[in-house]
């Protein structure tokens, strides 16, 4: 039983542990190891964004962040960024939370959600967003290193935010 | 006569103006009336960033900032904001400042360069992106907020560097 709701700095431990676990991978997420703790928290929290939390049976399983885009006259479109803990994984609990920020982003009033660096070889993600009414609008060259791969291509992802956005619950 | 140098804190008055009026042109620069000197002067002096002035005849007549488009695993990608002052329009200040920092941006080991949100009325800037050798990568619908046109398109604009950058001085 998957629930969502809002993240308190009563979560930065266990979402710090979430992001480590997220970072170390080096296949999906920008940030690396140099990241502190104290920098992933404030990115977390940072006082323009809304974070979440996904719980399965009152476990910490992953959280997303829904924040502008851009700032004044690009902060109409949202942006999200998404962390599943390891041990939550093939639960559902991407798309769980995918539904739910589309939903919220649209409540708050964005006009339409883009994300800037999703990474071409996180399939699984890709093809998650896709199903969640995303499209690719743009495949840039390398612009990702993966861990394992080296650089990879990652996609700009967009889909604009209606009365009732596709993929919502 | 227009020549570039690094920008110094002994440059925040003049930024700060050349800032205040190309944010109430509304035309080209994602930022808004709302930002602050505070936080205007942080964003350019940030602490990943390179910020250089240009100068015409010993007056400052634009700025521009050269700093990683992401953190981490993106950060081999290179982006560039640009600020032209109004009195110093059509000497070619910018066509100077964007060879520059493609030059620069290439010495500093970036393998790309890429800007996220260039306004699709803004022709000129586009156009003279296209000669230094960006391609158009994506055009989102919307996603500028104009303040004579309302919502306008913007697109992501993309180039590769090498050895030897098109566009260099």
């Amino acid at each position: 039983m998957i629930t969502i709701r809002p993240a308190t700095r009563a979560d930065d431990e266990a979402l710090w542990q979430i992001f480590q676990s997220v970072v170390a991978a080096g296949d999906s997420f920008v940030f690396d190891e140099q990241t502190t703790r104290e920098q992933a928290l404030a990115y977390w929290f940072q006082p323009e964004g809304h974070a979440y939390v996904a719980e399965n049976d009152g476990r910490l399983a992953g959280s997303y962040l829904l924040k502008p885009n851009q700032p004044g006259r690009g902060s109409h479109i949202a942006n999200a960024s998404f962390m599943v803990s390891p041990e939550a994984r093939g639960l559902g609990v991407g798309r769980h939370m995918g539904e739910h920020c589309l939903a919220e982003a649209a409540r708050q009033g964005f006009r339409a959600m883009q994300f800037n660096i999703v990474v071409s070889t996180n399939e699984a993600a890709v093809r998650l967003w896709q199903q969640l009414g995303f499209r690719i609008a743009a495949t840039l060259p390398g612009v990702f290193r993966h861990a394992q791969l080296g650089f990879v291509d990652a996609h700009v992802m967009f889909q604009e935010l209606g009365d009732a956005p596709k993929g919502t619950v």
